[in-house]
């Protein structure tokens, strides 16, 4: 049976989002992309601009179950804060669709992916490229919503 | 001219809100209310009841604007990243249905009310009570809501 995941890579400038379809062991890459709010806009209508824009994204490939990562408060409280709101943004378009939201921890989704925990970036890629082969991202945002998504379909075994 | 304006006090585990109606010196208290996420539901859920709830307040009553309070870095940044993410899935609801969002801090609502930016609470409430006299919120939540929905009635003058 065939699941589609989508994989976020939430942010208030940069929200990354990647589909990929799953069934046993075989991988297929579908689409992906970026989010870019205008930086003009004011932080209620970037939200809304992330919350729109993932609506049709569900509206449009109906995956099956969303991924993301979880966020820890890092050394600037600000900087969580404003994260923490573009997740939220995220998790509520997904939500609305009914589409369960699976979070993982950023050393989980390297484990699952590598098998190391504190892989690099570059490790994380290589797998990426290896599973995905299709997938070619062109900002870092939309290479880790890959990541993201493919991590989730490492992490549930779908029979 | 009547403006209507919804207040939005956001929380995890009570988000109130009020609506209010304005014109001049004018104040008609309409409705307000407190959504409560069930405390066992996971944070996807919970932001997704806060931003159905509201979608559904912004249906029923229309308001032509928004007031909410700018959340600040506390001393427990965790809770400060929760409190984030529910009042995201609040701005989201109503930038959704492109009511404009004006946030305020908290001595400025304070300040709209009272005159004084470093009121205490029992002067907030007296204020609301003395403009709303049809208003008996229930709950702090409720009441916080009113408040932040006067105060922007104050700030912004209806002619």
């Amino acid at each position: 049976m065939t699941k589609r995941v989508l994989g976020i890579d939430p942010g208030l400038l940069h929200t990354g989002w990647a589909v990929v379809d799953t069934a046993g062991q075989t991988r297929r890459y579908i689409a992906s992309g970026v989010i870019l709010p205008k930086p003009k806009m004011e932080m209620a209508q970037r939200l809304t601009t992330i919350f729109r824009e993932l609506s049709k994204i569900c509206e449009t490939f109906q995956p099956d179950e969303c991924s993301i990562e979880i966020i820890f408060v890092n050394k600037n409280p600000k900087t969580t804060l404003l994260l923490g709101q573009a997740r939220a943004a995220a998790i509520v378009a997904v939500g609305n669709y009914d589409i369960p939201v699976f979070e993982y921890e950023p050393n989980v989704i390297k484990k699952a992916l590598t098998g190391a925990g504190h892989a690099d970036k570059s490790a994380v890629d290589k797998m990426v490229q290896l599973l995905l082969p299709n997938a070619h991202p062109k900002t870092p945002d939309e290479a880790d919503a890959i990541a993201i998504a493919l991590a989730h379909t490492n992490m549930v075994r779908y029979l």
